[in-house]
């Protein structure tokens, strides 16, 4: 057993899950496999605030890593893991497989922090104009390169190949760094990164309509209830503020909607339970980003298929999420859903502040739900507009929609080699990601029953064949580029 | 007869003739070959002042370009220019061979102008700090790939592939290019690149031996005399403050030297016009970086024989760089050649302020002169202490050395395609660069008899061998390039 920090991953569409552990602190889980050390050592590296401009106070901040020597007689690759959008131990937590395979292959593992996240600030008050304008993908992407600079130093391994990790927005980063540092990273594994939709090259709403199908998948009577919720729920409202106040009470929220604005903030809320389920629909108990039961979309459409009525069916759906304790006696939705530039909200705290400002900067997390027939969810548009409008509010700046398709275009992957694009398909971001292979070495990888990177989870008795199989085809690879960059 | 506004390009060795500039105003040259259109077509894009951060101040700047369409019915590849550190219009009047080859292959030919550079200004006063903090070489690397976008669109080329040119710094430029945005960029041409010299992979010291090499090629006998000369001026000066006196009137300088610094500026200056011949050391006159006649290191060779005294030779050799409109009546030393954080000098005016502040931030050009037996020049150091010394003075920040090393590492080159390096045998510049094939696509030409990017000039009945072959080879990898982009 050990303390892990909850915090989210998962291409931030749990930032809520930063207000879930204010709401459950000191909570202590398992990390995910037992190959996993514990406490993982820690260290610092220097490195520049701005690494493209040359300001007179351009000064320098300690970028946090952790890591874990497993090399035999100081030789061996360097597996490296591009930290995402919250503290590294929650990385470090979850990411079994990559201690896995550097038990076996003998590596250096490193766990980067990302800039702006857990301990990596580069200013006492970061979280605020004009400090907070050096978070970026380009500049973390830097930090990281010199970092590999200075580690391949430290740790007296200059001929070691390195080999870059992630998940979602991690995985994001590492094909990033390879394709964009191939001096310096032999090859990525970039497990359920959402490339596309992110760049904003693909419309973003299909999301919904994943997640839809993941509960279709499990039982399509499921999706009927929750779409007779949604649709009984519109009926209570529009009948006035009785409606409002009847459906507050059937849904146990702590206290009761005022308004149509409530209402749609409840909705929303509602909708990211299914969300974040269908993320984490892993074949085991997991802690990753919320304290969740083995396959949460089976659980939460078993308890929704057996109440009656469809509102109190949904309601306990969510709960599953919301009250995976089942010690709460009300939701206070307001606390665990908030709206931001992200489509799936944010939560409180430093790192959904962090991403916040990253989503507002250079994501593209905005679509509706209910544009299609084929997503459960109500009509809930967030247009580029409104991300806009709240952008220049909230942060003073104006987003930049195009920056990664331009920096980073689709036909960019043509071009390099020796990366993984690995998606599950019960993952609502895959169909953002890379699915067909772009090359003999910029490959995809598909695991069938797997949720969000399931593959850098460790090997499990419950896993799926898909993923084992895949987890083998990486470790090959990996291999693979290791022999050929050490020659 | 055009107007050609005469400016340094060549990687910044020639920023002394800035101030040559200053002495000789509204001087009217002709432009390299009687392809090169003029007045050329002038547009703006807007540009961010900072792509990788995102302050609440970041605003947008014009940045110019010139343009000639000589597309077939709208339909052609786009060549485009990558400008260097100079106005572009200096570039476009001294790149002939691109509209040669534009004309047969029916191109839109664009020339960007550098951010910090002749009409693209960010601020009003963009040359001091905090201003000139975004001038980098990332920054203007996004500058282009941003306009590349721009231009496909507003020119209605979105199926157009993209070759991208450049000379020098500017081949640096359009090296760096194809290796960041392969997905705009099909292809480059990077003439005359020093990439391993400014990027600090290798010492730059064996600069000086090369533009002795020149003149030993030329005739031994010239690097006697130069070598007897500096030998003379050491015993002259030597002898106290008349020595320098006698030797200030031998050289007729406008103003005598007073000390040992003053000496020590004159040799400096001195060096570099030797420099500035063997860079420019083409088959026919050229009004590029100052108005050479055909060959000027054998005219200042020549020169220099003609004379008994070594100190009187050097003087007339120095001449033919320095004075070449035979008008002069004596040198102003200490308006010809400014030192600076560029161990080839710095002159005067805009250009050459935001060269030094590049050569500050990023680029390795600093070493001595007379460290090894090779070379012809006195012992003048420039150490890195030195260039850090007075960067943190002028400009207040301190020299990021390894930037580029680590941004752009030597085995990038491996992990990309469609690149030649071209390089003259007769250029100081050339070992500096690549000068090997680093695989079947990216390949290095040697034009023998070729000085600094001779190839990208307009082709001329005095054209050695060589380099007809080379840009034959060029014409045919830039049309293959496109019929592959296009398939």
């Amino acid at each position: 057993m050990q303390t892990v920090i909850m915090i989210k991953s998962g291409l931030s569409a749990a930032m809520n899950v930063v207000a879930f552990i204010l709401l459950c602190t000191a909570v202590t889980y398992s990390a995910d496999g037992t190959s996993v050390p514990w406490p993982p050592k820690e260290s610092y590296s220097n490195q520049s605030v701005d690494h493209f401009s040359f300001g007179p106070d351009n000064s320098k901040f300690k970028l946090r890593f952790l890591y874990e020597d497993l090399r035999q007689n100081g030789v061996g690759p360097i597996f490296f893991y591009c930290g995402n959008e919250g503290p590294i131990e929650a990385f470090w937590n979850n990411t079994g497989f990559m201690f896995d395979l550097a038990t076996s292959m003998h590596a250096l593992v490193i766990f980067a922090e990302h800039r702006y996240y857990g301990k990596s600030m580069p200013f006492p008050d970061s979280l605020s104009q004009p400090y907070i304008q050096y978070l970026s993908m380009e500049q973390a992407l830097a930090d990281y390169a010199y970092l590999i600079v200075e580690l391949k130093q430290r740790f007296n391994a200059v001929r070691s190949p390195v080999i870059v990790f992630g998940g979602s927005y991690g995985g994001m980063l590492a094909a990033y760094m390879r394709l964009r540092y191939p001096h310096l990273v032999a090859g990525a594994l970039a497990a359920s990164a959402p490339m596309y939709w992110v760049s904003g090259l693909r419309r973003f709403h299909r999301f919904f309509e994943a997640v839809t199908r993941d509960y279709y998948w499990t039982n399509p009577e499921c999706v009927v209830k929750f779409k007779d919720a949604y649709s009984a729920m519109d009926r209570l409202v529009n009948e006035g503020k009785d409606g409002l106040q009847l459906l507050s009470k059937q849904l146990r929220l702590c206290r009761p909607m005022a308004n149509q604005s409530d209402y749609l903030w409840m909705l929303k809320w509602s909708r990211n339970a299914f969300v974040m389920m269908a993320m984490m629909d892993y074949p085991s108990k997991a802690s990753f980003m919320g304290d969740l039961p083995a396959y949460p979309v089976n659980v939460s459409c078993d308890r929704a298929l057996s109440m009656t009525d469809s509102i109190d069916g949904l309601r306990e759906a969510i709960g599953v999420f919301y009250n995976s304790s089942e010690t709460d006696t009300c939701f206070d939705y307001k606390l665990q859903y908030i709206e931001c530039a992200d489509i799936t909200g944010c939560g409180l705290g430093d790192s959904s502040l962090a991403w916040d400002f990253q989503s507002c900067m250079e994501m593209n997390l905005h679509d509706a739900s209910g544009s299609t027939k084929c997503d459960m969810f109500p009509s809930l548009p967030l247009t580029p507009e409104q991300v806009t409008n709240y952008c220049q509010q909230r942060w003073g700046v104006t987003p930049a929609f195009d920056r990664l398709a331009t920096t980073f275009g689709p036909e960019a992957w043509k071009s390099t080699s020796n990366i993984i694009f690995s998606n599950g398909d019960l993952d609502p971001w895959a169909e953002g990601g890379i699915m067909t292979d772009i090359s003999d070495s910029v490959v995809a990888l598909k695991i069938h029953g797997g949720a969000h990177h399931l593959d850098l989870r460790s090997p499990d008795p419950t896993d799926p064949p898909s993923v084992r199989e895949v987890r083998e085809t990486e470790r090959r690879l990996i291999q693979y580029w290791i022999r050929k960059a050490s020659n």
